[in-house]
């Protein structure tokens, strides 16, 4: 990556939580660095100076998942005291000299403490084409369930986003952004109960979903099973889930 | 003030939003700035290297209030690209250069781009003293519902963190930090009505507050006309508003 620090807001880093969603479970994007250990980040990146953080952001995760247009939100800023990242800088000190990468301006750069913008995305998984960075072995979705250590506080800024998340997911009704263009009510149901953690009475949460008045039913397509079929939903293309 | 800059962190502000409330209506911080212009802003501040960035935000707020515990929450980032403090840059250009203040280290702090973290506070007015920085020409209580034009996204800022506010208030019970020790139901119904800005009928108040479950009710002190006395009310200790 070219690096120039004149270029970038200096101690201040934006590292983004990205939620997808398949088969039943909440998945998180997480990278492996480029190491001889297994240390694992979110991803992340730094804010240019003549961007808005959030312009920041979403370049960031374009960088990683070719998404454009994303459901993204700052949600926390994390900014303990003497919040470093010691393993990224130990990665550059075992660097050899030769390698083309203007080691000592990064080490400069990741010598101070930073102040991180967390920001949480919603994305449909089926639209997502992973690309590591240059620092990454590989970059994969995991389980939210069974997430590894990750550097720094990068753990706890997922139980925070997950908490904004479930704060936001009825009232805003963001869930939608991590579903496939068309759904059955049970996979939305099944949305909500791993999102919550806990199960939804079936008759209850489809009435307060139609009642909601957002989704739109489609026809049945004759399968020759049609009785068997559920019905397939989207949700109204002229309301806007921000 | 001293001024070393290798001790802040650079671009990096924070802004708090220091609700009051009083007489019915909710009352916000603001400094007017020693300028011959009338020029408005909310009490803000940097963050020392070596400080948690809720640190740096409660030092501020004790500097303006004299207060050392407040319920202080951290709402929102202000990030747009180019966002910079002309007017404060403008003041040091005007200052002469036998001021005795460290002008141009001042002006090379203030040419930056900064990103601001927002702050909202909540505090009991009547434990407050207020005290000017040396920028301040003033700093006052004023209403929420007519505060004057600030410097930059300064009345954005306020606008978010009520909408913080009024999404917290119920759930977290942190209005109660705007009250004195004990009040009547009355004034605690008149708080919620200046929050939200619209009529809450008494009776459901009133019950919906008995229901939380939070709320102790003081002995009515004989007064020779007790009968009309309204009873008081003091937050339960054993629940902590956070």
């Amino acid at each position: 990556m070219e690096f120039n620090e004149e270029k970038l807001i200096p101690q201040l880093s934006i590292d983004c939580v990205v939620f997808g969603y398949k088969e039943g479970r909440i998945k998180v994007l997480v990278s492996r660095l480029n190491l001889s250990e297994d240390i694992y980040t979110l991803p992340g990146g730094f804010i240019r100076q003549e961007e808005h953080i959030d312009e920041s952001a979403h370049r960031i995760l374009e960088e990683r998942t070719g998404l454009k247009e994303v459901f993204l939100e700052q949600y926390r800023v994390f900014g303990v005291a003497n919040r470093k990242n010691d393993i990224i800088l130990d990665m550059f000190e075992k660097l050899p000299t030769e390698s083309g990468i203007n080691k000592e301006n990064w080490q400069n750069w990741f010598s101070k403490r930073f102040v991180s913008v967390g920001y949480y995305a919603l994305v449909d998984i089926n639209k997502v084409s992973l690309r590591k960075s240059e620092f990454d072995a590989e970059i994969n979705w995991l389980d939210l369930e069974s997430l590894p250590q990750m550097i720094m506080d990068h753990n706890e800024m997922v139980d925070f986003a997950l908490e904004s998340l479930r704060e936001k997911l009825d009232e805003k009704l963001i869930g939608f952004n991590l579903l496939p263009e068309t759904f059955t009510m049970r996979q939305l149901q099944e949305l909500y109960e791993a999102v919550y953690d806990r199960p939804f009475p079936r008759n209850n949460f489809q009435k307060k979903m139609l009642d909601l008045n957002v989704l739109e039913r489609l026809d049945k397509v004759y399968t020759g099973a049609a009785n068997k079929a559920p019905y397939l939903y989207r949700f109204r293309k002229d309301i806007k889930s921000s």
